[in-house]
């Protein structure tokens, strides 16, 4: 490091800690306008995403989603023997991919000026100054992206080697024989559903009746029903017990006819929510106000912690724990970070856009139903089911619905919940259409092909554009 | 038929020839401002995409694709044995759908007022007057939509029962040993594809080099090389002769090492277009212009021939011959025509997109590149391969290129060839862009999730993006 300069107040101007996603981005954005940038980095290289998340899960679920191909085969008159999953070239194709992903990211790390990169972990001494390992760096601004972790409930202490969370999946070299997962959350529903397809034995248990981020009460039953056809999923289980056992971990509870019983897993997967990386960065010595979960209060358009030079983008802001998200804070924080004390400027920030890559996937796109009800907004709602769409029903993949939601002052789309086919795709189509702040009648100017999974979508549309119709009518004759 | 009032000039106000998707939509458009319509169907009712186009193929491909997905299970670690292709159980899966597509619409033909509907092939006797049968009509406006059929060359004469077209195909109930296909179309690319991998052993000959409706050279040359590695392609072939023999037809052409040679296949598809239905109708007694297919020259934003009472929607004008397009034509066309002797009225057009569901597929937005070539259009290419594509090297479909074209007066996006992954999907994304006139600049603020297909899209936009500053600079510069 030879950043330090005997006539600037400080050894750098912008510092960012944690070279993940958002710090990357926060590196870049903050290049642009100094050369005086530290990017430290306590762990290995390589990102959340890449390591242990959206892609290696996306790996698995290839996986999972062969199996269940060859499982249709019937369907379309292609006959073939059960398949058999061989878990050693599974997890191997799974941990050689991901490693290829994180061999780009390292690189790409690695290649930036040395004398830019800080290795170890960076604690607050002051709010202008970071402890790293035996030294201090005096800092003019700093970009916070430390990340999330796993969040373990005290109800897993004592499971040892037998509690798993994500991150371990990828490092697997075999299939275990049975998993209970605990949280149908995002990963929870994806990994879960993906080992149960690889033969796992799986069961998978919520509290308060949530499957992924859904929040639509109608959608909620739907996708509900939907996975469980495939699935033990209980989104709402009592669970009484869980011990070490020789075997593994005994989980008692209550099945769904509500009767006690005790199963051995070989595995306990917790997948019970993330927790922010900020309890051991000394956030106490910056002077910065703290949420509940002591994640600083920041502006979720500029990135800025209070008024502070103190900016806080990805995973660890608990915001959007989205990648892409994560990469647009990183780099309004990084460009903030820089301009400081320069007035921190509004970033760009994109329509919302969630997906989960079950199957059925699930997406929700705008605001959500939960956020609609919950400011008391006037919307109609126009649904579909693909249970009889066309092209969904000629690939065999006709389960599920998507709900939009338009507003009845403007007509406006303002949000979209989905269980179904192609979801990911469809949430594009929807979150560039919110972005925009198209009408439902605009969106139904535009194409649709045939026969396309989209013309399910065209289907919910009209059905919002005569729930609006009505809901004027009414409001006109009032 | 009790329409013909006596105090009415004409027994009909509408005549819409064809019952099919251009002539349904014309009929309800129409009878949204008379009720003395006319809806004239000569043959079964039922449309070209329920009983031989869209529905069936997709069918088809349906289960070429598992076929396809059983062969890869083993990329992801899903070891299974080769699958047996049930040509009965294929081929009753493929009829059992279609009629069932074709049920809903004739059902729903049916439910059509019979007043309404008459059965007979109908032919002009002057431009105000049918003859159907044995009854004349007279009409105050026509709406032709009679659709097309397959264009059979002269080439195939002699090869009788051997000498199939698409519509055959989806009456068979097993599959056949061999198929030579004629047109590299997206109809003969489509089907010959799912054939082949269905285990018939597929040849297809092309004429002048074309695969499917691609215009962009370098993409072209791509996709012909792609499809080419698993299909006996040979887009510019030189084929000798076609004879029917005992066992098919044996076709002498020169292979790919341009040696001669012949090779018997149980039948021929003829996939060399199609031809407008306008030659049995009594165009000529109508005072129109025909062009030098024998169609009526007509304004495609309006539908009316010439300054007529006339109007031609849907695959009969050679226009757009997509399901979508004729729908919107039909509409425009039966509202126009129960408007005459108003001025008609430029009816909704929506921005060109086209897509053929072969594997990787092929899709069409906006301008192609011959157009904009012919135009002149001072324009920029962004391209991407997804070779290297992060998901869809996941995924395994990790094969094909997209290339976008940009104005670079105005930095609009102006419209886009691929052959990729879920490129029916992009090209949904690209086309709902398109006629929103956005530019590359703001197409990129839009959202892009994580890990998608849909970030090779973003990457041939940023590479126009970078192609668009540079233009700028050279611009500014010269």
């Amino acid at each position: 490091m030879a950043i330090t300069l005997a006539q600037q107040p400080y050894d750098v101007d912008v510092a960012i800690i944690g070279a993940g996603s958002a710090g990357l981005r926060a590196y870049r954005a903050a290049l642009a306008h100094t050369d005086r940038v530290a990017l430290i980095e306590g762990g290995p290289y390589g990102t959340t995403c890449a390591r242990v998340g959206c892609m290696p899960s996306k790996l698995l679920i290839s996986a999972a989603d062969a199996v269940h191909h060859v499982e249709q085969a019937g369907l379309f008159g292609v006959e073939v023997d059960a398949p058999v999953v061989n878990g050693p070239a599974v997890m191997d194709r799974v941990r050689r991919e991901r490693d290829r992903f994180v061999g780009f990211v390292v690189e790409s790390t690695e290649a930036i000026d040395e004398a830019h990169r800080i290795k170890g972990y960076a604690r607050f001494i002051d709010a202008h100054t970071l402890q790293i390992g035996d030294r201090r760096l005096t800092v003019k601004s700093v970009v916070i992206a430390t990340g999330s972790r796993p969040n373990v409930l005290p109800m897993f202490e004592g499971l040892g080697d037998r509690l798993i969370v994500n991150d371990d999946i990828f490092d697997w070299t075999d299939l275990p024989a049975s998993v209970a997962v605990f949280g149908p959350g995002v990963i929870g529903l994806e990994l879960g559903q993906a080992l149960a397809r690889l033969g796992v034995k799986v069961r998978i248990f919520g509290k308060g009746g949530f499957v992924g981020p859904i929040t639509d009460p109608v959608l909620l039953a739907e996708a509900t029903a939907l996975f469980q056809e495939e699935l033990a999923l209980q989104p709402d289980a009592e669970v009484h017990s869980l011990e070490r056992v020789e075997q593994g971990v005994a989980v008692t509870f209550d099945d769904a006819n509500g009767e006690r019983v005790t199963e051995i897993f070989e595995y306990v997967l917790a997948a019970t929510g993330r927790r922010a990386n900020v309890d051991s960065i000394g956030l106490e010595h910056t002077g910065l106000t703290l949420d509940r979960r002591g994640v600083p209060v920041f502006d979720s358009s500029t990135m800025q912690a209070g008024n502070s030079h103190i900016f806080i983008a990805g995973d660890v802001n608990n915001d959007r724990p989205l990648l892409h998200e994560a990469a647009d804070e990183g780099a309004i924080a990084g460009d903030n970070a820089a301009r400081w004390p320069a007035a921190a400027q509004a970033g760009l920030r994109r329509s919302p856009i969630a997906v989960v890559f079950s199957d059925p996937q699930i997406a929700l796109v705008g605001q959500t139903h939960r956020a609609l009800v919950v400011e008391g907004a006037d919307f109609v709602i126009g649904d579909v089911s693909f249970a009889d769409q066309g092209r969904s029903r000629v690939m065999g993949v006709n389960r599920g619905s998507l709900r939009v939601y338009a507003s009845v002052q403007t007509g406006r789309f303002l949000g979209a919940e989905m269980v179904g086919p192609r979801a990911e795709h469809m949430a594009h189509l929807l979150a560039w259409s919110h972005q925009q702040g198209l009408t439902i009648d605009q969106m139904l100017d535009m194409p649709f092909y045939h026969p396309v999974v989209e013309e399910g979508l065209r289907t919910a549309l009209r059905n919002a554009q005569a729930a609006l119709r009505t809901a004027s009518r009414f409001e006109a004759s009032a």
